[in-house]
């Protein structure tokens, strides 16, 4: 087992990470305060964990809360489903939630933590590579809005993250290349030395070896913390670890949220933000090209989806509106592993970027 | 004016207490950090106050959403209201909400900039003598949940605290009286010497005279941020604040939330406290007739409602199995300006207490 430690002063907590980690009661009772306990999951990850897990804390008052899967569930009406499950079975303010899931379910729970009685403890146990590498570190919770993604929430930290890399057995394979994107993310913005070990073990990566997963995972979970801690509320270096993400999310609000997968739009959207730093002088084409590459062995896509062009990216973008306010602020490559947050680029050399992506 | 600064390290504020303070552009422009603002109020406090309020805060792109009057709107469904408003106006994370109302407003428009883009500034704004003394400090924000009240929300505090003693000259005596019984909760948990200056000077506080009024509220209001800085999340001492109030709480359940002011029921909770202090012999007889004397003078009820029995009470708090349990925790007095949180008194008692508050 990896322990990986998160400085946020008296908001601190540890990163577990290793194989069988969710059948360790000795972890949970280190981080649970009271007698009561309430798991939040959802009905893809309820029938292979929920039961076990139950067993493993069988000493506590335990309630669970089963969610119906997806982004789509995001809402208010979903929270409101735990709340009402905490008040029925009288949770105090002692009580530890446990969200048991991807990144949805560690939002919504994370959020519900942070609101019910005004604030109670929760645990991560993330069950998908992106969320273990994503969402478990940072502390961002919440829900959506009709008009907007992420729009109610809170910052409110976990008190321990418990990543048990077994959970990846289930995980599809499209869904372990939507992880490596963001691992692959964490290389490109901060450390070349990182990006070039992901290159060397990519396939044994996608074979989910286990020491080297826990490696990558690892690593990954460091770099966000290392941004995290240098700014927790997102006032400044902390954008770049939205790295492709501005095109990514044109991609998914282009396609439907759900039909492309969030790491498969980070994916593509980050060989844009490699061509413009490319075309801007930035880094080489040999640096351009590496990337792409390493994008690409992790099975992602690398081009806009078929029938997305150049025009759509704009629109979605609010290219012209932006760019000429100097609003769109992107994330582009200094080098490889070097990140800095830009207004300042030319709108013709976003344009052939993005012309540059369609098929 | 006055000036009281709530020490809370990072998340310190001043509450600024005088007359025509509404009216001080450069007091909110010192708090106020970004260009947009949004007022929250209701419609009770919108006709008086709203228009003017705009004109003061002209120099900002200022959006305005009025909510329906009261605690039984204290809903997610009027949350929404404020949301849906703040992102139809396209409201950034550089936002500032304004709280221009009661406790009620308070504690929603609280809650809803804790949790806008994961919390957004506000300020308070409190229009009523109970909100000016109690809500105003203590960063307590939330909303009802059909299970119970402030089920849901955040400790959140406030950029700063403007309290306009002008904006009680619209207030009905009965919420004046209200006010007043938090006023006077607080020189018996905390300060004796306060108690006394309020006894001799009760007539002028009903009768709203600007001078004392100003200096009730700076005194209850350095009392209760005195207590929250001690413990800001409610662990401890910071309990010693509901005096009354669990007696109260049942008084309010008992006649429908409404019918009994907030503060007329702890006005009676507070007798009932005193005089079960009484009995276990920690005031004297002439300590508890003190007590309900100046209670009485500040025109709350000193008795339970006419046709609610002991055992009305006993039900609704739970005696039975909480006082068995240990886990019924009332605050008492040790001695008039010296509270205590216990479990530790005998039933027989309380009961005794309980038909002593009969009619």
């Amino acid at each position: 087992m990896q322990c990986l430690n998160v400085d946020l002063a008296d908001r601190s907590y540890p990163i577990y990470i290793g194989a069988g980690l969710m059948a360790q009661a000795e972890l949970f009772a280190r981080h649970i305060g009271g007698r009561q306990v309430c798991i939040v999951t959802d009905d893809t990850v309820a029938p292979l964990y929920l039961e076990s897990l139950q067993q493993v804390l069988s000493d506590y008052k335990v309630t669970s809360v089963i969610l119906p899967t997806g982004e789509a569930y995001k809402t208010w009406a979903t929270l409101q489903q735990i709340f009402d499950a905490l008040l029925a079975a009288r949770h105090d303010r002692r009580t530890t939630l446990i969200a048991l899931g991807g990144g949805v379910i560690g939002d919504m729970t994370g959020f519900a933590a942070a609101s019910y009685q005004r604030g109670v403890d929760f645990i991560q146990v993330p069950t998908t590579l992106l969320s273990q590498v994503d969402s478990s570190v940072g502390g961002k919770t919440g829900i959506n809005h009709p008009a907007g993604k992420n729009m109610i929430g809170a910052f409110y930290q976990p008190k321990a993250v418990l990543i048990d890399t077994d959970s990846l057995n289930t995980l599809p394979e499209r869904e372990v290349s939507a992880g490596l994107a963001e691992i692959i993310k964490y290389g490109l913005i901060r450390d070349e030395a990182f990006l070039g070990w992901l290159e060397q073990n990519m396939a044994g990566l996608r074979q989910l070896d286990a020491g080297l997963v826990t490696q990558a995972i690892l690593r990954s979970c460091a770099i966000k913390a290392e941004v995290v801690a240098e700014d927790e509320r997102e006032g400044g270096v902390r954008a770049i670890l939205n790295l492709g993400h501005t095109f990514g999310h044109a991609i998914e609000a282009h396609q439907g949220y759900g039909s492309w997968l969030h790491g498969e739009a980070v994916g593509a959207g980050m060989v844009m933000a490699l061509d413009l730093s490319a075309r801007l002088g930035w880094i080489s084409a040999q640096g351009r090209a590496r990337g792409e590459a390493v994008i690409a062995a992790a099975g992602l896509p690398t081009l806009a989806p078929v029938g997305m062009r150049a025009s759509d990216f704009e629109r979605l973008m609010a290219v012209d509106k932006k760019v000429l306010d100097g609003q769109l602020r992107l994330v582009l490559l200094r080098q490889i592993g070097a990140a800095e947050v830009t207004a300042d680029y030319d709108v013709e050399a976003l344009r052939a970027c993005l012309q540059e992506s369609e098929q």
